[in-house]
């Protein structure tokens, strides 16, 4: 490629603030593909600078050629430094306080801070538009896949009507896991910090925090909204049983837990986290353990699935470098697919207000006229029922209800369930999950 | 985002070389999302000019603003033209010097054509850097799916050791209703045109050649080799049987056609299209219908898997709208991932050395001593035997013996189908397929 339309044929100079896992994994590949990087970017890729909390811990990566800052902050003051790569995590803080300062200086910025972006994405933007500078964050979502770069660039010849997907691996291996060996969460979950898919506190995973950041990315990106965590309802994977997962699968589902961002044709977006009912031989449905999925809807392109490993060292630190490659090459887009002042402010559409394909697993005594009363409420509700499934015979014990639902609005069965759960007979609390098709 | 980064605020002015579905679909897209597509380029993107067989022809889209060529070729050299986007397709002929004089006038080229890229895109990629310009081409491959930006881009710090997957859609289509009805070969291709799935001369699609095309396309960028269609054996899906299908199943698979292109560890690369089996489980086995998948191997980012419609007005306007986006943006780069002086000219395998499990379906006279025959002539071929399926009971006519191999070389695979075709008790000529895991 002749020179005249690359920025520079200067090697881009890099400064990594934290090295931890992905840190440690973008040193990697910058050093094992340095050449083939640089004949892919048209110019060298050098690390200059590192920082992180020590300077003497033992790692397997060699740090000695690069200039150590204890301080990552004073990192985006270096003006031998283009990029500042940020992997330190963590919506406020230093994260934040070093992005801003890159930002402010001029520097481009490549980040896989999630919390970061889906609670300050929007200022983080005006500001790098301010300097005429880039924020990039393909690494903060679906870690391995390229889902920025599709959404943003891939796509953008379509008004977006959808994106959705399984964004957390660990909640994924668990509900795999659950399924095929008909344990309950709290079991597999210990199983999973053991072997290092869920981390020692994992609420972030397992109570949707996570899966919300990433879609509240994906949404703005998707609908040129304003990263907005206010409206973002989230419900994650604790109280699901090994019974929800048996009753998912007789009825031809999986249960995955879905970050879902969705644009309706009056124009309002409905954005949540929830677990629901995905068709088994779906191709979603075949998306089991670590890995990740992300379904999108365009208007002209249809309907496309991305597949791939959505945490780790290699996956993230591959979607860092990959940001570095384009920045190299002179490619920078508007951060959130359109600049700041064309962002809208979203039209937000009660979740309430959602029609789908109920599941919902009840916990009732075995006496007659149970059904009866359960089949008057959801009447009464204008429900109708689809398929039930009802299992055993303990007479005066609990047994199992499942219903599945015809198309019903969520705020009418929300309304239902809560109701069937003040029936005496009713045990334990309903569990309600919504059918996604595709 | 301000100015000063990108290329240009004045209009990005496009004209489009074929009026038939894509070239339609073109113009489609850009009169409807004009505003938004200006939004996300940051910068107006503009038909100016088009070039169809017809002029008076009655199309559902309006042409009338726009100046018309009859020669499209005359219209490659318009001063007022920045973008020339072909969409006529062959590989030589009108296409390849409309392309070419483009180039040469220093004008930016986005194509979907196949044939063109596979055949000539190396020269087409040396003439694009001469003149400082910039070849497109996302349309080319797999339609609406956006695989030569990832591999290009999101993939970009990677060593890609994989590429391949479902590339065209009139096969997946063919061999998905052959599954699902039982019908043949001739009777579902019938069906596919009459629904406008399959063209009236179906060859390019369903000998494999149209797969050829992408896969070559795709490792050339994967692996940064010359596309090199005299080194890939094609073979298609006319000589495959419903009982071919069926026998899949009960093994656990589904056929699909696949383009394949992976490199081993020792650089050598292979690239093929042939029929293949997949586990029905896997998230590629899931994709029936029209729909396309890829799969890719890097070394750092794992395997990803990518879905979407392959073909159509829609998808493939959108892939090429994607281009103009990029290039309005000021984005521009090497046509195969490096530029052409560090492209390799690729060390091949002979896909005789490959190694996997092979699927065998004979038809042999049913009298005692066959399965003997059958089953020596593997073992001097040192290919033992993972499962056999044998049905049915209809002494002297033929029955059918399906085999599944553990790991042997293709070439040992083949030698001893040979020799198994060539017993008297064989009738008619055998059907071997490869098992391809991931």
């Amino acid at each position: 490629m002749p020179s005249s339309r690359i920025v520079s044929q200067k090697p881009l100079r890099i400064g990594i603030a934290g090295l931890g896992t992905v840190g440690g994994g973008i040193v990697r590949i910058l050093q094992k593909h340095g050449a083939l990087i640089a004949d892919r970017a048209c110019r060298p890729i050098k690390i200059v600078a590192v920082s992180g909390r020590s300077r003497t811990k033992k790692r397997s990566i060699n740090l000695t050629k690069y200039k150590w800052f204890n301080d990552p902050v004073a990192m985006a003051h270096d003006p031998d430094i283009d990029v500042i790569v940020e992997v330190i995590g963590g919506a406020g803080g230093v994260a934040k306080k070093l992005v801003e300062t890159a930002l402010a200086n001029g520097k481009a910025v490549a980040t896989a801070n999630k919390a970061l972006m889906a609670h300050h994405g929007y200022e983080l933007a005006k500001l790098a538009e301010k300097h005429d500078t880039a924020l990039m964050y393909e690494a903060s979502v679906a870690g391995g896949i390229p889902i920025i770069k599709v959404l943003r660039e891939g796509f953008a010849g379509n008004d977006i009507q959808a994106v959705f997907g399984i964004l957390n691996g660990t909640c994924n291996y668990i509900l795999t896991e659950m399924r095929s060996s008909g344990r309950d969460f709290k079991d597999v979950l210990k199983e999973a910090q053991a072997k290092g898919y869920a981390e020692a506190n994992p609420a972030m995973d397992i109570e949707g925090t996570d899966t919300a950041h990433k879609i509240c990315i994906l949404g703005a990106l998707a609908f040129g909204v304003k990263p907005d965590m206010a409206h973002l309802p989230v419900s994650g994977i604790g109280h699901l049983t090994a019974a929800d997962m048996t009753h998912a699968e007789e009825l031809g589902f999986k249960v995955k837990l879905l970050g879902i961002a969705r644009r309706g044709n009056d124009g309002r977006i409905v954005q949540m986290v929830e677990p629901c009912l995905v068709a088994t031989g779906s191709t979603i449905g075949a998306v089991d353990g670590v890995y990740n999925a992300v379904l999108t809807e365009g208007d002209f392109v249809g309907d496309n699935l991305l597949v791939g490993r959505g945490a780790g060292e290699g996956p993230t630190a591959s979607a860092v470098v990959a940001d570095l490659i384009d920045y190299a090459l002179g490619f920078k887009t508007p951060v959130f697919g359109v600049t700041t002042p064309n962002m809208k402010k979203a039209k937000r559409m009660d979740p309430g207000e959602m029609v789908g394909h109920f599941y919902l697993h009840l916990s009732v005594k075995d006496k007659p006229g149970v059904l009866a009363e359960i089949a008057a409420i959801m009447r009464d509700h204008k429900i109708s029922i689809e398929a039930v499934l009802q299992r055993g015979h303990n007479p005066g014990k609990p047994v199992s209800i499942v219903m599945m639902s015809h198309k019903a609005r969520r705020a009418d069965m929300e309304a239902a369930t809560a109701e069937i759960s003040n029936l005496a007979s009713v045990a334990g609390k309903p569990c309600l999950m919504r059918i996604e098709s595709f």
